[in-house]
């Protein structure tokens, strides 16, 4: 356990209201820190989608950690390893702790690859099979602060002789067991018995299973995890779900969801405002009624799940904001709304111009930081049913 | 001529080694100029594609002319007309001076659609044909400081009778005449006598012909025009076919040269150097040598030419820049250059993420500008030559 730092400090718990609290200690000098509950900032090869490292600080604040996929990067090994330096110098980061992932939750990857010795992972090259010795060394050639441990309870003793290899990395044991709830308990016990900082929830992802189930399994197995270490749920975004996983004791999510909402064409407009101080609203009363107008959104358990609209956003695509002069949110400052008209962006998604896709990125990443600080900020003020009443009834509605 | 306040000082002309001055009295209040020779910033729907107006403002300076062009607004232009404040407000743009062309350099268009009275332009929807008053009309819409007139000769008569309704807007003649020596000099003629600001030499587009031909064309048709309004070549963007025309007496250029080598995933590389002071190389010999190895080039006439790869950029897709930790140009100040190496650009191709895009636009946009300023600097300093001899002989190496 030497080198490691990490330390989650909770300043409230409450058993079904979930966890508030910071996690201290990050980073290679121990000074960055990450409040909980709060989400990863995702990325592809180390960047943000469509944002330069440039773009993405003109958003004023971002999570402190930023996660990488061992399947973009398993296929470059050879160049890493020649770098020396591992992936952040690579990939020109500064200041963000390093988070290796082994999937990347916005891209679907085929199941029953996984034996009692090898993980896979899919590159832009296909399958690429790794032992533990392999993902050993590529982990000491990316050099993250933290990574997710490829083992389960059977690989699990080669992969800790491994371990020592990496001296102050940490690393996050999985928690598996798909939807059957003796294997999830089995699971975080063993896992739970690990030298490891924190945990990550597998399986449970947004298409897999419905937030009934989910947040049935996650209160069960959370209560066999130790307290003073992170849960992440992995594959989990949607703003309602967030809110249920986080009662039921989750505390970290990966921050893919802004990212899908763009990619789909769409604008994050939910409202999370639970002010009672009418001038502090951030949106009219009229402007809610506006997604329930919208046809597609998705309650229903469907494998497609992650690449339908929500009904948290709106698809600028639509013919109706073809002449709508407004911006994508009333009141919003990122720059997108600062500068553009939904008219604009319409006209550069029917045209097919990248730059909508930068510009639905810049404010979609800016309106869901804002939704995770709303969310802490309710726990602090007892507020959560409040505010969970406020974004679910944008679901409830229309279903 | 009411409200015609653009002004070209000429500080330096000599016969068959160009032009240099300043385009003045540009912009809304006159206070914006161009120095020429010059090339305008291309855009697509009024933004520089991949780059924000923030991410472009990070470029120490770029042309204050911005280059749309009707073809992607046609069908834009009910909203437009709603909207009421011109197309410059609608892509939220600031401080440029807004020049209307009918078509796309970057895009390829088909020919024999223009008739007497119309010319049809090909917008995501298809062909769209404008009859004068419907163009008259797109214009009034758009607000544009400057448009490229939609007439030949024959047009020209109604055409004139319209432009009374836009007050204060510039518009720049159409020299036509394919490669038939006589009919270029007509039109030139023809074109002299209206009360335009400016003249666009229209198809003699990189590969529609050779560089000897089109120099042979562009120098008999300037000596028709007047010495004191500004030509703007279209469709011609190689730095060797740049400097060859500037010579030939061109004075503005389309810039989406930058561009279609970005899209080609490639990144411009050229020198244009010619300090003796070896501390102000940004080349390194062994660098030159580099471009030489790519096998694709073009040297020959291909009406294929504008996706073609040429001598002055290299390819990241390339594996010979998979391990390569150097920056896209040594001694580049860009954004890229500054924060990235060959290597990370290499990667983001091969798994297309968008960035890659970004960060090429970025130092493409930067070297393209770069290289405009050295030639003004070779013209004033009577180096041409020099210069010439640097840039091109980066072609015939490899001829």
């Amino acid at each position: 356990m030497a080198g490691c730092r990490m330390k989650l400090e909770l300043s409230r718990v409450a058993l079904g209201k979930g966890r508030l609290g910071v996690l201290k200690g990050l980073g290679k000098t121990g000074q960055l820190s990450l409040e909980v509950p709060g989400y990863l900032l995702h990325t592809h090869l180390g960047t943000v989608p469509h944002l330069t490292q440039d773009t993405l600080s003109t958003l004023s604040t971002l999570p402190s950690v930023t996660q990488i996929t061992l399947s973009n990067i398993a296929e470059h090994q050879e160049v890493l390893e020649e770098f020396k330096d591992g992936f952040r110098k690579f990939a020109g980061l500064h200041d963000t702790v390093l988070y290796c992932a082994l999937h990347d939750p916005a891209t679907p990857c085929p199941t029953g690859h996984t034996t009692n010795k090898t993980v896979s992972v899919w590159g832009s090259g296909g399958r690429i099979e790794l032992t533990v010795a392999k993902f050993m060394a590529l982990q000491k050639a990316v050099k993250p602060d933290w990574y997710q441990s490829m083992a389960d309870g059977e690989t699990w003793q080669i992969n800790t002789s491994h371990k020592r290899e990496l001296e102050g990395v940490e690393v996050f044991g999985v928690v598996e067991g798909g939807d059957i709830l003796e294997e999830r308990v089995r699971s975080a016990k063993e896992t739970a018995k690990r030298p490891v900082s924190g945990f990550c929830l597998d399986g449970l992802q947004t298409g897999s299973m419905d937030q009934a189930l989910r947040t049935q399994l996650i209160s069960v197995v959370t209560k066999e995890l130790p307290e003073d270490k992170p849960r992440l749920l992995q594959g989990v975004g949607r703003p309602d779900e967030v809110l249920e996983s986080v009662e039921a004791g989750v505390d970290l999510f990966e921050g893919f969801f802004p990212f899908e909402v763009t990619e789909r064409g769409c604008a994050l407009i939910f409202n999370f405002n639970i002010s009672s101080n009418p001038e502090l609203a951030v949106l009219e009363p009229g402007e809610d009624q506006e997604t329930a107008g919208d046809s597609q959104h998705s309650g229903d358990l469907n494998p497609d799940d992650q690449t339908q609209m929500t009904s948290f956003e709106i698809n600028l695509k639509d013919k109706r904001y073809q002449g709508d002069f407004r911006p994508l949110l009333e009141g919003c400052g990122c720059y997108c709304c600062r500068n553009h008209q939904r008219a604009y962006l319409h006209h550069l998604l029917v045209t097919n111009e990248l730059l909508a896709g930068v510009l639905l990125m810049i404010h979609n990443t800016a309106h869901y930081h804002a939704f995770f600080s709303a969310l802490r900020d309710a726990m602090a003020e007892d507020t959560l049913d409040l505010l969970k009443r406020r974004v679910l009834g944008q679901t409830e509605r229309k279903d």
